[in-house]
């Protein structure tokens, strides 16, 4: 592998001025209206994600309103044999978006209409486009919520593609546990409906977890049926200092085996603490620091809360700080969901490599601490923080844009992290997906299995027209 | 459809002597010694579910101990073009294991060691011939539980082949949440590992949820990695008797709603209840009936039971009788468990053709009360009971097998219960999976997907010999 994945062919690529054929255009323009685009600014806002890669635009950008118009422009583009990539918002981390080959963006922001919520059946029905907080803000008064949170307010579409999960996943499962059900444009413009409302099935393959987590290079998910919960009765939320990243993961492992039913545990290294006390104006102590949240009735959260805190005293917890009132949780967490622009501010201007393995949750602590060896010896800040109940955990490296030893540095990092996971039962990626990124990890990690997933997309898009460049 | 699906094709297949090409034969005996067989009573055994379809059976039976026997077993069949059939226990119920183009049965049953426990990270890896009863008792005093149960004692490749649930998916979900990771043994004898023991993973396509449910038509299963669970602090056991399945229903619905975690929740309707009654010698109100389990602390449970309690009464719940005693929960669960023998008593010597859709919960009061219509007008007894927190019932019509007229009503019963759930978004199938009994009712289930299904069935298996005729 390069030291900078993919970098040259990216440039590359931003040197190219292709276009459209004209009969392509002609055909989008003829459909779409004004909600086609080839401007400039449109397509380099599309061929950006949050990662560290080079803004690589498509040669258009169009905005359907319905999977009836998805589909003619897949027909169209099928007949151009030109590339098609879907976008939700563009918060994926892994350049899961970029338009490596040029082509079609298609922008499913504009399909964002909540088509159903179930109360009854805790489920709810809706366009790509639609976001996580649109959605929960629409069932407002429904006493309901929908889980995942993976931090950006990504749509749903995207969330699914990615396989996204969060701070949530410990309780409730990631996009995998929480799709039931797709509508999906397949690669030659069929229309599939996938899984459904009935919670659990036999019938046949299962076509909704394969497109779950294949961004975008077996179909485009154009409508979604998503599991909901019933808020919790009561929610309380702490925070706890540990001496050490091992006592932190120590604790949780135990209260896991314990069967307590965390809703959120999060780790912040003392570094991420530091950076969340300028940016959030806090006196935390800046030392490894869980934040926890808890779900059920009044006296469950609290007879948690107590569990929680007595394990977390014999592993060393300090200062463990407990609330159930709404302002409390609400302020105790908006540090935590701080922690993203406060790493950022850790170097004004710099860019973030973002590594995401996710381990067995015993080899975690091991993981972490050899991962320190790294750490220490760069000059690069790269504060840490995971969902440690899932075995997850993010470095942001933050690189200068203008250092190309930064950026070596920083893939070669997260190359021995990719490796050292893979080594303990882990995996390269825990919820930001392959893209561009990951791919020759994921050769590493699977093997033979990559061969499958290759005769899969064969079968499914033969012509390699889905998000070409991505996953495989 | 036909009225009996595919009974011509099955009594055509019993009247063919088939035997294996001689040369595989002697390869296999090679390779296999005295694991394998062609006495007809093992061959006729491994031709036999738990469904009401003749004994299909294969030509040879062979009974691997490794993943390199099943792959030495898959080249030679793949080389004389002949078909295999994996087999556990032979405990499915709709056809999925019948030889209905002959071959080889692999049976599985040896491959039963369990390869590993990992108490911090709540995982086990196992072969594909272990069941879920070993595996519960080979962990008995780690503190953690296996909660997958579909009342017969399968193996866990079986389960993971179709999907199954059973009693505790409404709190654990199903062997699709539950399987992290398998080995699968490819048509053509390539072996691959997909997902791994990391709690979640965003890397490539979804594999494992692939082959779960795949009844072994695109692939061998040879081992799994399953989540295992914290055995809670505390359990509790109820029953509550109804006015009416509606009143049991709705108050399940009510009870999800306001986010009470019941770990089991079953419905026996007041045949079913009169069955037990007379089976287990208890003196039940024979009225539809509530089972229910809490999980939890010991607060957490009691708390859990008085809300379930008052629910019930508002939906004129009768004689609600809980216990958190051991000894009692596992005596009021065996009359739930014994429901299977139960109604078999009521028509000694008949066969069962079980029914088995799931709806949307919101559905399954309306679902059931238009079934009951079918059921009042036919002769033929046929109790109910139902996993009625995921929205899923069975009919066990008890059928009397000398009669041709039986097995009609049956089969033309449960079309139209089929047709009813689908046309409520529900599946034709919830945990038995398709096997030789839904394929058709898969196509009015997902139309244009199962040609979706079929290019993935071509992918992986090109010549169709894996377990040939079932699901597609």
């Amino acid at each position: 592998m390069s030291d900078i994945p993919h970098m040259e062919q990216l440039i590359a690529r931003q040197q190219v001025s292709d276009a459209l054929p004209a009969a392509l255009s002609q055909e989008l323009r003829a459909l779409m209206g004004e909600r086609m685009s080839i401007a400039r600014a449109v397509r380099e806002h599309h061929g950006t994600d949050i990662s560290s890669y080079p803004v690589t635009p498509p040669d258009a950008v169009v905005f359907p309103h319905s999977t009836e118009e998805v589909t003619a422009i897949v027909k169209a583009c099928v007949r151009h044999r030109v590339p098609m990539i879907p976008f939700g918002v563009g918060t994926s981390v892994e350049g899961n978006v970029l338009a490596l080959h040029g082509g079609v963006c298609i922008d499913l922001g504009q399909m964002n209409r909540v088509l159903e919520v179930n109360v009854a059946d805790l489920d709810a029905k809706v366009q790509a486009g639609v976001t996580r907080k649109q959605l929960n803000s629409y069932m407002h008064d429904s006493g309901l919520f929908f889980p995942i949170d993976p931090g950006a307010d990504a749509t749903l579409g995207g969330m699914a593609s990615t396989r996204a999960s969060g701070t949530n996943a410990v309780r409730y499962g990631t996009m995998r546990e929480n799709v039931m059900g797709l509508t999906v444009v397949l690669a030659d413009g069929r229309v599939i409906r996938t899984g459904g409302r009935a919670r659990k099935s036999a019938a046949g393959y299962d076509l909704t977890r394969l497109f779950v987590g294949a961004e975008g290079t077996l179909g485009i998910i154009t409508e979604l049926f998503v599991r909901l919960y019933a808020i919790p009765e009561s929610m309380s939320a702490a925070v706890c200092a540990f001496p050490t990243v091992n006592d932190a993961v120590t604790s949780v492992i135990e209260a896991i085996q314990n069967g307590i039913p965390i809703a959120r545990v999060e780790l912040l290294d003392a570094l991420t603490v530091s950076a969340v006390n300028r940016y959030s104006k806090l006196q935390l102590r800046e030392s490894p620091t869980l934040w926890y949240e808890f779900h059920g009735t009044a006296r469950g959260v609290e007879e948690q809360a107590t569990q929680m805190q007595e394990i977390a005293k014999g592993h060393g917890g300090l200062d463990f700080d407990w609330t159930t009132r709404p302002e409390d949780r609400s302020r105790l967490w908006q540090a935590r969901h701080d922690a993203y622009f406060a790493n950022l501010q850790l170097r004004p201007g710099s860019r973030m490599v973002a590594t995401d393995v996710c381990v067995p949750i015993s080899r975690l602590a091991e993981c972490i601490a050899e991962t320190q060896k790294d750490i220490d010896k760069s000059s690069i800040p790269m504060p840490m923080f995971g969902h440690v109940g899932d075995g997850n955990f993010h470095l942001m490296i933050l690189v200068d844009p203008a250092s190309s030893t930064d950026f070596e540095e920083a893939w070669q990092l997260n190359e021995r992290l990719v490796r050292r996971a893979l080594a303990m039962g882990g995996t390269c990626t825990g919820e930001h997906g392959v893209g561009l990124g990951k791919r020759e990890f994921l050769v590493e990690e699977f093997g033979e299995g990559v061969e499958v997933m290759r005769s899969i997309k064969r079968a499914l898009d033969p012509d390699g027209l889905l998000n070409p460049g991505k996953v495989l």
